[in-house]
């Protein structure tokens, strides 16, 4: 493998290789340490003389549209994770690919999930050369164990962003699925059969990218309204039945944690928020589609009730929960980044106060900005967490790749960060000595908040002090390590890992935060 | 002046001179003859670090706010239209960089207008050199006597957002008014004190110009929504107690002409549409805010009614009588560029079905089509057209520069574009031998709708075909103008014109179409 003999030790004391995938690194310097060099990346002048005048540029069928995007081998080919693990249409294109003879593309997906674990045997029969992207389970599985020929190299929705529009990653041909189109290649993701909410993840690949198709079970006449992927950024229109499984696009309904371990956690950070006055007026938070966040939402809400406090806005991942709020007038708009149960779909796709963001408004860390910073406070998951706070969320303390970034590193940003984790999951501690993978560094971690107390960062004397004399259980982060120690009989097995990489971990500024190292057989 | 020595005869046999402004020309090819080369442009990578985490982008000032932008002699300043001839910001922005000591800016207004006029003096003080832009009345006049330093470049909205896009023109700083915005720079025209509907013409400048300030007088909490100029492209808020004068930035109403001879005119173009076959269930058609397109409208509404048809879509410049078309349910949506009276203005702010565009979506030649084409028919204007069915909108038949292109080039891509002038205009021919300067090539003009008949281009056998057998007064254009020439006692004097250039009129495709020549004294 090319470019992997060159190590270096970054700021938060991690081993990362200086090339990958034969393109030059920059380390890991620290937040907000590193400063962006040249100009975003500008693809190719087109001309509207290459286009059919009428803004029909539909074609038979996705094999026709890669054969008139001229694919060949080595391309980089992207899809995105809107259909969750209900899509069909990355298989559909990588498969359309490989009839017709290419080799040693790049996959470039925003996430994975099982239901693409069929892009392994893709990449055995050489189709696939390597995927940058996040790794869902079984593909995570494959790249861990050193079966990838390239390294993995996972980044943030807002790092996908960000390397796309520097021109880290040239994308060659984006594949969009639609679940509403029109033949000009305008799209929508918040109606029709497959409807999925909001688009935001394919935004840069439709802008950056050199040749765009659409891909739609849900054609309807010019204009798709509204138009989140915009036709005039689109080479083709495609045709097929389903472009997905709606089962599996977006939940009946979203589940709030049974677990009294877990209810407790989630009590927690609704009370924190409160007792530490970041739940005020006109106040704003994020939390995710996890047992936990449900839960927390809804404690929450009942103490926004009870002190007549409205927030201005609140971000999803949103869900019927986040919807409910919205609707009694308990928050002004919901910002969404993703849409996770059929209420919300059909939330995003009528209510103007719910409205769809992208990875440029909301997470991009190379604009002049972006919505992440501005959220008050915002509730994560994470498999890890240390005693120095840095926390984990790719790899499991066995070493294997399991997970993606998703939006985590992004939500960093937040004007207080709170992991919600319970101490361990099936006798596996959570609170640990050193994290497997940092995937978020320390000095943003500032709270975390587990069913044997609340851990606040040293660094955060605002908030140790906002919660002083308040009767929550605020602990010393080693304490509560050791409590687990203690129940678990003992410090946990280390990963057993070889020192051969298999994947990196990009920071929101396209730095190398850390590596993913084989697994031992 | 530089590069003015060099002239070639391009496709129309206009003369264009080779070098603009010090950059080299392409010649007008032909429609759609000209390939582009290279990339789109980058602006320069930013990053978050760069800017509050909190968001909060404001500055006490629009001089500081261009001081922060390290303001130079020699930049490229630019502006919009969006307040017409109500804007105050533009003044607002060169009156600051003036009071900074700075020189030679070049001024890039998406159009500018007759409150405009004290640029004239900024242009003799050396505060600005030139203009690129649309130029409404005294610039234009300025302009087309000589005494602007460079050469004046005219482009269409889609031209302009093609110049920016490609990299022709690079905007140093562009300064929008924005009717409201929030702190962060996100910002819409639809509501606030001097609402002006969109904001689409300001889009390139948000996405490509390396300092983007926003200036408002209606501050709203984050976020501002809609966002159509995102806050994650801007720089610096600027607060200001008025952005323009309400009264002049959209009309109370638009009128209806109430000439006899114009109504004649706007009959026959809804006969027209009508008999030819374009007015059918699911068409769509694009009129202006002048008196005669007004009236077209509301003819075209009583035949749709009659004949209960409806169109799938229509564009604006939008205004009640457009509106009213959309709430009456004879049109799915308006697709508006930009909003002409309280009532559009009104709907674009609250009906989902009355829809903002952008010059990338309608206008932009060098994307992967655009909307224009797909409109089925446009009713314009001219200042002039001749019997080989050139037309004119920049200059008047004695030379001067008086107007500005707008949409109207773009809209010549449409499935047939018609032409609706009167034949003469105090008592100045209308219809002649040959325009002064050629804004539309014959072959995108297909039909002229006077009052003394109805001239179809000869190339246009399908409309000639179309149209037989009904009773509108179809006649060849050459009989038509003999016809003017024998009212008025002769033909038209010429434009007494120098060979010295002062501006020159761009295609859609950025290639150079015609020149305009200093007048005589």
């Amino acid at each position: 493998m090319s470019g992997m003999k060159d190590f270096v030790i970054n700021k938060v004391g991690r081993r990362v290789p200086t090339v990958v995938n034969g393109r030059e690194q920059v380390p890991f310097k620290g937040v907000g340490a590193h400063k962006p060099k040249g100009n975003k990346h500008g693809p190719t002048v087109r001309s509207c003389r290459e286009f059919p005048a009428n803004g029909d540029k539909r074609v038979a069928s996705l094999k026709t549209a890669l054969k008139k995007c001229h694919i060949r081998d080595g391309m980089v080919i992207s899809n995105h994770h809107h259909l969750r693990n209900g899509d069909n249409v990355a298989l559909m294109a990588l498969n359309a690919a490989a009839e017709l003879g290419v080799k040693d593309l790049m996959w470039f997906p925003s996430a994975s999930f099982p239901c693409h674990a069929p892009v392994i045997d893709l990449m055995d029969r050489g189709v696939v050369h390597h995927i940058e992207g996040s790794m869902n389970g079984p593909l995570g599985d494959y790249c861990s164990r050193g079966k990838m020929r390239g390294l993995g190299v996972l980044r943030s929705h807002g790092g996908r962003y960000q390397a796309i529009q520097d021109g880290e990653v040239k994308i060659d041909i984006a594949v969009i699925a639609a679940p509403t189109a029109d033949p000009f290649g305008n799209a929508d993701g918040s109606h029709g059969p497959s409807a999925c909410g909001s688009l935001g993840f394919a935004l840069a690949d439709s802008i950056y990218a050199e040749r765009v198709i659409v891909v739609t079970d849900n054609l309807v006449p010019f204009p798709c309204v509204p138009w989140q992927i915009q036709g005039n950024n689109v080479d083709f229109v495609v045709e097929v039945d389903s472009i997905g499984d709606p089962a599996k696009i977006v939940s009946g309904t979203t589940e709030i944690t049974k677990s009294p371990d877990r209810l407790l956690i989630a009590e927690y950070v609704a009370r924190f928020m409160r007792d530490a006055g970041i739940m005020r007026e006109g106040f704003s938070f994020q939390a995710g589609a996890g047992g936990i966040a449900l839960a927390f939402v809804e404690f929450l809400k009942d103490m926004m009730r009870e002190d007549g406090v409205r927030a201005r806005f609140v971000r999803g991942g949103s869900t019927q929960y986040l919807v409910d709020l919205l609707n009694e007038g308990l928050t002004d708009y919901i910002l969404d980044g993703q849409t996770f149960d059929l209420a919300a779909v059909e939330s995003i796709g009528s209510n103007p106060l719910h409205i769809a963001t992208t990875p440029f408004t909301s997470y991009n860390y190379h604009g002049k900005g972006n919505f992440a910073s501005m959220v008050d406070a915002v509730v994560l998951g994470a498999t890890e967490v240390d005693v120095n706070f840095n926390a984990n969320v790719v790899t499991h303390s066995d070493g294997l790749l399991l997970h993606g970034i998703g939006g985590w590193q992004n939500c960093l940003a937040a004007g207080c960060t709170v992991l919600a984790v319970p101490c361990f999951r099936d006798r596996i501690p959570v609170v640990v000595d050193e994290v497997t993978t940092v995937t978020g560094p320390s000095e943003l971690i500032d709270v975390v908040i587990t069913e044997r107390g609340i851990a606040v960062n040293p660094k955060r004397k605002d908030l140790l002090k906002a919660v002083r004399g308040s009767d929550l259980p605020i602990r010393p982060i080693k304490e509560i390590k050791r409590e687990v120690e203690t129940i678990l009989g003992g410090k946990p097995e280390k990963a057993r890992v070889t020192d051969r990489p298999v994947a990196v971990i990009k920071w929101v500024d396209g730095t190398v935060l850390d590596t993913v190292w084989q697994v031992e057989d």
